[in-house]
């Protein structure tokens, strides 16, 4: 399935400054687009990385830097879907079930009330990724009458933005993110029963 | 199956303190408790709660003070389910599926490492739940040779116990407990593209 995915290629992942700097987390970002862009392959999808400047990738890659709607909208078709580029936790088999799911519209909500990945399969379909756009787009399939499939998977639910989503890399990811984040000394460690991610920068 | 849901029924939720008051907490966390129940009645399970101190509520209950694995371990016998009180989203549908996975132990992680559902069907398993059991209760189920299977689901995934995770109460929660939130003033608001649970005290 053609997979579009969107990458902030200038200012990415700014939330996670309390525990990388600037240049890293352009690097980890990157790595992050690497391991999705894999496992999307994996699944069997074709990805087309839509980035808001150049990048070097290993996939084909359009600059567009117009809001994330706009340069979505403009490229879907009917069966497109679209998969963020901090899915750090993606698998091949969790987007091989997703992109086999059924619907006009399939939907995997991230935490918060994003849309981490989506399945288009009637182009009348239009994206709205602004604020909480999984409620969002519920409201536009249902205004156009297509049926909605929403997959619940965890590994597409958490899209890394903040520390505290680090710990589930660390502690769940199977890819370059994750020996990534330990090579540069970033460890999990047990804080009130849930896992942090903390680092020693004298490491 | 036999489900176990242990229950803190002394100071539940402690964390969620920035916006709710004890006694909200305490009403919070029996509305979690009660959906849990709903959802695991519903998926099939025969709940058991195991409670830090008395409480009422719609299922049998033992009251035992001891830590939460040696509670646990106690009643556990092959072909035991044990599912956190707080995990708000789970579904009888969401549940029936874990129930029914296959492996001497199935696992459904929480975000952060935690080990939010376990299906024991091997009773030379043991709970460790202090830390990160995730990785813990791999490695016991490693030492002892039993086959492990792990559940990728969001609405397992997220168990409530910090104001983040108010918002995926909000966004996805279809029990009581999202009810008792809104009608205690708690919203949801858009910040910095991840929805937020806010409240205003003055509502």
């Amino acid at each position: 399935m053609r997979t579009l995915v969107p990458f902030d290629a200038l200012t990415p992942k700014s939330r996670l400054e309390p525990v990388l700097s600037a240049d890293e987390r352009e690097g980890f970002a990157r790595r992050m687009l690497e391991d999705v862009l894999a496992a999307v392959g994996g699944a069997g999808g074709d990805p087309l990385v839509v980035a808001t400047a150049p990048v070097e990738c290993d996939a084909p890659t359009v600059v567009d830097d117009r809001p994330l709607s706009v340069a979505v909208n403009d490229r879907l078709d009917a069966g497109t879907a679209v998969v963020m580029a901090d899915l750090a936790l993606a698998t091949p088999r969790t987007l091989r079930a997703f992109f086999a799911a059924s619907g006009d519209v399939v939907i995997a909500p991230g935490l918060g009330g994003g849309t981490n990945a989506l399945v288009v399969r009637d182009a009348s379909f239009r994206t709205d990724y602004y604020g909480t756009s999984y409620l969002d787009h519920l409201r536009i399939a249902h205004e156009r009458g297509l049926s909605v499939r929403e997959v619940d998977a965890a590994r597409l639910a958490v899209d890394v933005d903040e520390p505290r989503d680090l710990a589930d890399v660390l502690l769940r990811g199977e890819g370059e993110s994750a020996a990534w984040l330990r090579e540069r000394g970033v460890r999990l460690r047990d804080s009130n029963g849930r896992g942090r991610a903390t680092r020693s920068r004298t490491e």
